[in-house]
């Protein structure tokens, strides 16, 4: 019997995502037969002490307030990185260099020559790397992109993405690192990285954008309750017009002031044959259109995830039942895994990290000069 | 007692819309406590035979191939256009001239130059006119703006609206009049003459674009089933980021080629402190959210149209029992009658017409130009 | 050219109803192409007076303060009754007496015997009666009839039918006649008729029910505001299981004080091979599910009305549209005079009127009787 | 600094819920802070082969084919049990013989009698038992009972369950040994007893029932394919009027056939004040109306599952991005460790799980005698 390959994870950071991928790393071994066994070795946060702590609560063995003893320590074969994303970069290329594997929150970098940096260190090294658009592992996104590869609902004409959440709808809500010039960007770096990247994943490139940006809550706290207010220079809505390579015209758009909106991640693709309408406000669901049904019976129809809709089935063998999104973090652990052990490829990695902040970055400079800007490639 | 005022009706063409007036000149006087009595005197199409058959069919007393025969019947008060849009100008011109009302379908003109002429003439003449905005008149829109203008949603910071259909989805769908390039565009012209309406009607004056226009479908069968296809120089898909008067920000959307999408009228304001959603596919409901509701029963909550909400109760006496398209031509008459009897205002008059005239030609000039243009006021 | 046939229409009460009438026998010449002429004759309600101004609003040419003056006028060829239901066997005897047409409110009477008596003596007579059940006339209850006839979803297995509304859920809300025990129930007679006709219409025969009914609120005010109260003796709620002649299983519900409902008639036909489910909240749509669509294609589809489903497009060319309440009360004056001018048959009659009526009495017998009672066919 | 008490997990059987258990002890101390460490030792199942595979994918130490040597391992304090109910009662009073806790699937015996049996053996053991109710779990039912408890919606009415998937809605689905009749019901045992778990949850015991209950299919195949069929003697659907203790109506339903439905766990809340509605199909959304909202602006709000709804902030710090299936499991976990190691209350014990099986027994005897029958207490 052969021995198990063992890898060892190393989590820099624990807040929201630190915690959602060490959820991840902890589950992923139940719910799917995995090529190798996964290890929770080292965790680092920005204290010893903070790090001990959530080491204990999340499961790891060791914990240390410097990240770059986690990235040297021998046991640690694959470095994940949910801290602010001015620090991706060094982080993520001493960990290339120290030859562990990266797996990196979005946006990958505050600007694309630092994500293509970092996604030719890592092709160089031979390492595996992923970023973090978790929405992407959605069997309702598998799916649809599978609905749009087969021709089902014909030629892609169309697509309409946004991303619209509310918390920071308050103009009270105070400065926080996601304010940071210095990170890339506001609210399309933040959450617009996930619509752009569910807009390659289904319709291809995007070759040309139109980037219309504005700041509407001109100054913010600089801390909770504070009478003090700094001015805010980060995006509060971004929007595009976009041609995708394939022809396809589009619609981005980012919003983090959307008013009574949690989780506005939606998409319409429209095709010459059918349609597909997804939000993630209903995770579970792909609503499915076509366009050659019987006069008098057409209709959007709402299906429902299920075994039928891999990988869903590895989390629950009933339809219906519904994937949670520390779910969605399982399975984006589980294809790195795979591109580890198994060498498996059309996961997320570094070089979409980059492409996503090419279209980030592309509808900046049109947003300031005006103009379309044709996106790096 | 008083003699009521009485108002004849001409209506020139008897199509969809011809139809639709013709049910709402006849229905507005049993539904509304009217200040004037409504005579359905000529009816107007292309041939004598053909007018001849909808005057019968629409209750009309007279019939005529002439259009310029039904504006000088002494007995017809207001003019009621539904003809392809390049022929607006002309009948209205004529009406004008000969001192009656004019009732004219959207968009008013081909150019925003023609329509300005249009208005200036009506003003000048003195009398009433309104344009075919219908989806205004509903009693949701009447509440939404009523939200807005109290402040209960605090300031608008962006309205996001969409007029999508697929009656163009096919590409074997033949030429109409509504591919003439001469009639001053495609789907912008078309249905998105209403988003545009209704984001004036809600947010205020649009005060500049920046357009980008597609033709997907290049080329149309002549006719049905022709072999022989035209090339199609109108827009499929039409779209605009835009900034308002008061500064919120916003998109606009026109598209008849959206597969699977029968009547997305759809609009989102977004407020400081709170926001709208609206469906015209569920055109009884307003989705309202109010962002100072206590922490854990934040929601949108789903308002149906009610007695409540005027001018609703005139059609049922019960909320819940929801009024359909039909009932919007219905209150549009009603409010035009309103005007010429009363003179009420504020209703959509050729100077709205215009207005939103000036808005397409500005995308359509930025779409060209690649640039952010201001819409002339 | 022959003559076309006049059908001159005496309204008795212009309440709510008495309106939706005066509207329909209005509309209906200029929706559908007519075999008969349309007059709107007499009105009658309580009082001279009360009836001239109603008259001169709804477009009567004569008013009465008598109901019997009405039936006795020669011009009045239908007699449409719209008054509380303890008044309706008097009038619709007298009227099929004078040999007049009726259409009649439901519930047709206050017992299964009377209405039993009204349906003979019609027969006997051989005029032709209508029952307003409205809500079967709406296109999507059509499409439901016809994809359960033709086998598409298989065999009927069970139905669910509820009609659930909160006017009477304040306890503070008046006594009104709905509350008169001689008047053969609550809210199960009210609009427990309405989804009784549903069932009836879509699945087909009651054999026998096990019915529930209860009195929530057990007293309410004499009048608006007043101190005093009034003991409630009919049913707030009123349930039953159900087993049709066909085999199939299935539940009733009649509910006036289910808060926050407003228009809830929903309805879902479970088949063998599908199934269908609608509510009137959007009564535009409706939902079909085919259980032998393709694995991981398969849910309900949303199918919104249009001229594919008869008689939308009457009402409007385009579909998506939406028809509203009144169009629906247009659609059962239409089968109405079709009924008169050709014979149709196929509408609900006064026949129809009892079975539904036989449905209630039994619900009322089982909760009585705590037993399973058969429906008198 | 005081050792942390460890608890050994011991799991019969590694079908779809106990790989759903596995999960839940996995997670459950990486998401909440746990009094208690848990140690996942002993699986067992129908063979030590298969026990042996699933122990290994599952992450338990040791597997057996003898679910007796699991309970009397002495690593092991609590006993999951997820076989077919017909094995619980037996299991269960051995593993409260042996001392351990017991958590175990509904229902929790095919009779009452034995249900009671197990609770009143279990409490004189003192030891602490929990059954899967798992939907009870959700944040969005703890909302629902606080919003009750609370008067916010006033006295409750009424209220309306329903449990309705289509898992053997093909005829030619096989038997399973969910239709053995030993086995206590068909799909009022298997998820009828959710909708009952959760009506108790929510509104309070169940005095007396009027059961109607109806087998559809009338024989299955012996096996997948086979040609051979048996009859079935267990419901197909089974349906309830009930009264509950505090004077409020209501209905009941389980149905495993009902086309197109694939997670139906619905109820609706009638309130004096306002009213409750949700759908496990939407399973993050809770809808609430508030009868005194201003008029005009009463609806149902859709109400988003975040951190302000306990315990979901253990899940995710952010609102909007949804909990899944197996997530309230590990709640359900999570209480009864907190029941063990801190004598928490108030979670679904045994005794609850009896009270669900006389409910069920209550129904499926009225069915039989055509009568309302008193929920034994």
């Amino acid at each position: 019997m052969t021995q198990t390959r063992r890898l060892g994870v190393g989590l820099i950071g624990s807040g929201f995502m630190g915690r959602t991928h060490a959820f991840a790393f902890l589950n992923v071994g139940r719910v799917f037969a995995l090529p190798v066994a996964v290890e929770l070795e080292v965790l680092a946060d920005a204290s010893e002490d903070l790090a001990a702590r959530a080491a204990a609560s999340l499961g790891f063995r060791r914990a240390t307030g410097d990240w770059r003893t986690l990235i040297a320590d021998p046991a640690v074969h694959i470095v994940a990185i949910t801290t602010p994303n001015t620090l991706h970069r060094e982080m993520a290329l001493a960990a290339i260099a120290a030859g562990k594997h990266v797996y990196c929150e979005k946006p990958l970098a505050p600007t694309a020559a630092e994500a293509r940096e970092m996604a030719e260190v890592a092709e160089r090294a031979g390492i595996v790397t992923a970023v973090g658009f978790n929405y992407l592992k959605n069997p309702m996104f598998r799916l649809a992109r599978e609905i749009i590869a087969s021709g089902e609902i014909g030629e892609v004409r169309d697509f309409q993405g946004i991303h619209a959440e509310d918390y920071m709808a308050d103009p009270d809500a105070p400065w926080t690192w996601r304010l940071d010039p210095k990170g890339g960007g506001g609210a399309l770096a933040d959450i617009g990285s996930h619509i752009i990247a569910a807009a390659r994943y289904l319709v291809g490139p995007i070759e040309r954008v139109q980037g219309d940006v504005a700041t509407l809550i001109a100054s913010r706290p600089v801390a909770q309750g504070a009478g003090a207010r700094r001015p805010v220079q980060v995006d509060d809505i971004a929007r595009a017009h976009v041609r995708f390579a394939n022809g396809a015209t589009g619609t981005l758009e980012a919003n983090w002031i959307a008013s009574g909106r949690k989780m506005r991640l939606d998409f319409e693709v429209t095709g010459s044959k059918g349609a597909l309408a997804f939000s993630q406000e209903r995770l579970n669901e792909l609503r499915l259109y076509h366009a050659d049904d019987p006069a008098g019976r057409r209709g959007f129809r709402t299906i429902f995830a299920g075994p039928e809709h891999p990988p869903y089935g590895a989390f629950c063998v009933a339809g219906g039942h519904q994937i949670g999104f520390n779910d969605l973090k399982t399975i984006e652990v589980y294809d790195l895994l795979r591109a580890i052990a198994e060498q498996a490829t059309g996961h997320a990695d570094f070089r979409e990290g980059q492409a996503v902040a090419e279209v980030i970055e592309a509808i900046y400079r049109s947003a300031r000069e005006h103009r379309w800007v044709n996106v790096a490639g």
